[in-house]
């Protein structure tokens, strides 16, 4: 298997910008990629995107971004896995460099949320849960992770502070992120009296809704050298599913597709969760922070959160976490998303990131734990 | 690069069956290739889907269908390229196998279209093309057909009957195929005098909106033996796209998609068109055919129309076209067509189709050939 390196890194600043459309946006974080890898074509693009055909009415996002970008008849198209779209379709990229059918290639992570009004957009987002068994029921993300969230703090009495941390650390890594959201440090006070959006969870324990591309250029790690003296090697890289209803597991306070994912990620790259020095995490909701550093090994059962609040996950701390503002803070434009992990996951090691370090882990999550994608990479 | 063999078929009936869900069609040819190969489990899924967000209020595919085919943590995600989506997860799936980071892949295409009501299934196809400067001027896949239909004619003045002739052919050859949603002959006055749907094209030269589910197992061309004495070998295999709107082609009477993925096709697979005994065509309007047949170098320009007319298109003819009826008669559920077709062209090739051939080819189209695929396969 040829091993595959990242040459370029580009993403826009996530928010609501109601002057950029999908295509703009994707373009944009495409073209600043291809300049920071210092190329001007590749043979494939990847685009990692959930819901466009809701969301925008527009459907063949590789053809309409490999036409924007100007990028001829190469080859392209999307790939899905719900808020997991970006870690799938940067796997789908890496197999493709892997495989030698591409050399180069671009992985963009695009999703424009906001040109909805009202709750469409909840309710579009409810479309990755399982529509006959929960959706229907007119159940949204946020309740299910609230109702995972009151069974965590119920078997492990987890105090509500604790898992208010993973926000505070979020939003105080996003104040040096140029392209973050949130750029606003926020108090543990202020997590814990935010309004109720579903109970026990609140407004602040959530990501926002928001737009937002990002992309990453591939390539063999032979090749890569022509490129730059500073490549970010891919390691391991897993995507794995669970039953896309939460109803079906035998529990609800683990994901078994992270286990199974990271399990697979460490196997490929030869780490142990002792080797990582750094992860973005899918802190989609505060509790997806605690039982996510537990699935991938960094924490025991019921400690996860325990692991935030004593500020070990803190820059500096033994595992920066979300270094960037993860998705609470830098924002959750969900197919993109976990392009723009592994983007600044790419920018801590090559030493462009708050943090220094030689091998680092992303988690992307789709759906309540259905699609988890766990990758990770390092200098060399 | 590791050679790729399919060693599983299955489909299920194209039609508008009204008990069967998504999920249910995705599991049921799922299962039909999983023991059409002799196996109990894969270790990837690749779902081809167009819109299953806008159809069926349902996006994660690739966790829902692994889920309910019982398959368990495995890797899975879904591949969109608009009525090329089937074609486009083929590849995915191919480099999944041929990149060493899966054995046996499993390529699911399905789309269930008939849940939406009136005219809201063309308005879904729409988001195919460009949504900015095509569809919301209310143009649909239809009107854009007809529309290079008429430049077509003008330019090679081409007679309506010859045109008329690929949905006579494909209507011929879908009365053996028991998974075909029209099982009926038709005659050429009969085409040529049903409904103006789009002028100057007819209702009869359109593929219908319809349900339907086809996989494909995928493993290495060496691991194949030890299940099948007749795999399919695949050959070359190309995805490539074109600008999404029509308006931004030098011509509209030639695809270039088509054009440059045969070329990398030809390539890849050493053939020349010479050597390609059968082809599966997107017909999903009878201009389609004829563009595609001349793309594909197997008629001059303007002589594609005549190339049917004439029967070689016929089995027993020179190149047999669409030999199970091709998207006009077996159907046309779009994310599911291209499995459909290289599910054809492998019966075909294996000796279970009305064919008996060495080497052929299967061409899928997105969009109005905004994303293409062009695939040969052969015995070895």
């Amino acid at each position: 298997m040829e091993e595959v390196a990242i040459i370029g890194i580009g993403c826009t600043p996530v928010g609501e910008p109601w002057h950029k459309s999908l295509r703009n946006m994707a373009v944009e974080s495409t073209w600043a990629a291809m300049d920071d890898a210092g190329i001007d074509q590749v043979d494939g693009l990847v685009v990692g995107n959930m819901s466009s055909g809701n969301f925008n009415d527009q459907e063949s996002l590789g053809s309409l971004i490999a036409d924007y970008a100007g990028l001829g008849n190469i080859s392209a198209f999307k790939v899905e896995g719900a808020c997991g779209s970006g870690g799938a379709a940067f796997k789908a990229g890496l197999m493709a460099v892997a495989s030698g059918y591409h050399e180069t290639v671009c992985v963009t992570g695009v999703e424009k949320m906001t040109d909805v009004v009202g709750d469409n957009a909840t309710k579009i987002l409810a479309n990755a849960s399982d529509r006959e068994y929960e959706a229907i029921h007119g159940i949204s993300f946020v309740g299910l992770n609230a109702m995972i969230m009151r069974r965590y703090i119920h078997d492990y009495n987890v105090k509500r502070e604790d898992l208010c941390s993973f926000p505070v650390n979020s939003h105080k890594n996003a104040v040096h992120n140029k392209y973050a959201m949130f750029r606003k440090e926020i108090k543990l006070d202020t997590v814990m009296n935010s309004p109720s959006v579903a109970d026990p969870m609140t407004l602040m324990e959530c990501a926002p809704i928001c737009d937002g591309a990002a992309s990453l250029i591939l390539t063999t790690k032979e090749k890569a050298k022509e490129f730059t003296d500073t490549p970010v090697v891919v390691k391991g890289c897993s995507v794995k599913v669970d039953t896309i209803g939460v109803h079906d597991r035998k529990t609800v306070t683990s994901m078994n597709a992270t286990v199974t994912a990271a399990k697979d990620a460490y196997k490929q790259s030869g780490c142990t969760p002792k080797d990582i020095e750094t992860i973005e995490l899918h802190d989609a909701f505060s509790i997806m922070g605690a039982i996510g550093l537990e699935d991938l090994g960094f924490a025991e059962r019921g400690k996860g959160a325990r692991m935030a609040a004593e500020g070990e996950i803190a820059i500096g701390g033994r595992l920066p976490c979300c270094t960037f503002g993860g998705l609470k803070a830098r924002g959750h434009p969900v197919g993109a998303t976990g392009v723009y992990q592994l983007a600044e996951l790419g920018w801590n090691l090559r030493g462009d990131g708050p943090v220094d370090a030689e091998v680092g882990m992303a988690q992307n999550i789709g759906g309540t734990g259905s699609t988890v994608s766990v990758t990770i990479m390092g200098r060399d």
